[in-house]
């Protein structure tokens, strides 16, 4: 499926508190054509929640049968309910030039990762354990008990790194997102991507 | 003698025409400490041209110590007289930290890449043969024979495209100029030179 002129597979991961929701809403406002993967879920809509905008709501059924059918890009069941990548819509847009933007927890990138080695895979990070710390403690309004979970959680994710290719520390919201474009925009310009075009314009002239 | 936050061998590659000594020019204006590595020459310096600035003029003699002592990172003889590029200087700059930068013909990129692998190697190209062709007819001040060696050259350089990690096409000077500094972010970027920070800040921690 994949072409050298497609979008960008672009899979951005990063734990809670890394800030990386607010820096692909800050990129999307200003790039190219991307399109944003929606995931599908079995859990409940919570109050406010839109089918179709913040996730893609299935039954239980409906989602086993789009499994089956080969439809997911990746999917994991957490706390008894599916949650996963619509295939369809990332294969479309990617085959229409448009990149995709995926956000996804380590366990998903690296599930799509096994089929799409040539996507762009980028690890997003607070610039400390410290400042991590206090913005998972939700300005101290959290127990001891669930800060200590979710900084263990983020430990976790941590360990994947070196399985992505670029790191982004997001110290300050404007320059992330910059970092984001030129890694993005870097990707675009290299070699492997132009061979076609450069035959064509300057070869064979 | 690399090690991971060594600064960056940036080495830029083009046809004459493709305006590459300029962006390069516009890049250092803004850029973090960079050195640009100056050649060295055994040829005559021409009216104007700076020892140590424009080249290191060197005699014969010299430069063929400094080529059996191993001191040239690159080196060729065209029309009986010698070019190169120093390698202490390119080496104490990286290891200080600085990136650098060598503006290289094809021959003496690709000779610096035999052993330097990990460097950033940039094609730059005028946007297309026509512009090429208009650039190197010097405003029409040229003669017909003179513009077709020229960009004989010039198909000769772009042959070797492959073998760059990156394209910039200078359709406009900014824009190019934008485009390199996003390479050059992009792979200050790259995971493979964060591992071991993120060793010590998030997981050490």
């Amino acid at each position: 499926m994949s072409n050298r002129n497609d979008g960008l597979m672009i899979v951005i991961s990063g734990p809670s508190g890394s800030g990386k929701g607010t820096i692909i809403g800050e990129y999307l406002k200003t790039a190219p054509p991307t399109f944003l993967s929606i995931s599908a879920t079995t859990r409940t809509p919570r109050e406010g929640e839109v089918n179709g905008k913040n996730y893609h709501f299935l039954s239980k059924e409906a989602f086993q049968e789009e499994i089956e059918n080969g439809n997911m890009l990746e999917w994991a069941n957490y706390c008894e309910n599916y949650y996963g990548t619509p295939k369809k819509p990332v294969y479309e847009n990617l085959q229409n030039d448009r990149d995709v933007i995926l956000e996804l927890d380590v366990v998903g990138a690296m599930n799509v990762k096994k089929n799409h080695p040539q996507g762009v895979y980028i690890f997003i990070l607070p610039p400390s354990m410290e400042i991590l710390k206090n913005r998972l403690s939700g300005r101290g309004t959290e127990t001891a008990d669930v800060v200590e979970k979710r900084l263990l959680a983020a430990k976790k994710e941590i360990s994947f790194t070196p399985q992505y290719d670029y790191l982004i520390v997001n110290e300050d919201l404007p320059k992330a997102v910059d970092n984001l474009r030129a890694i993005i925009w870097a990707e675009k310009s290299k070699m492997s991507r132009a061979e076609e075009m450069i035959n064509e314009v300057y070869i064979n002239d």
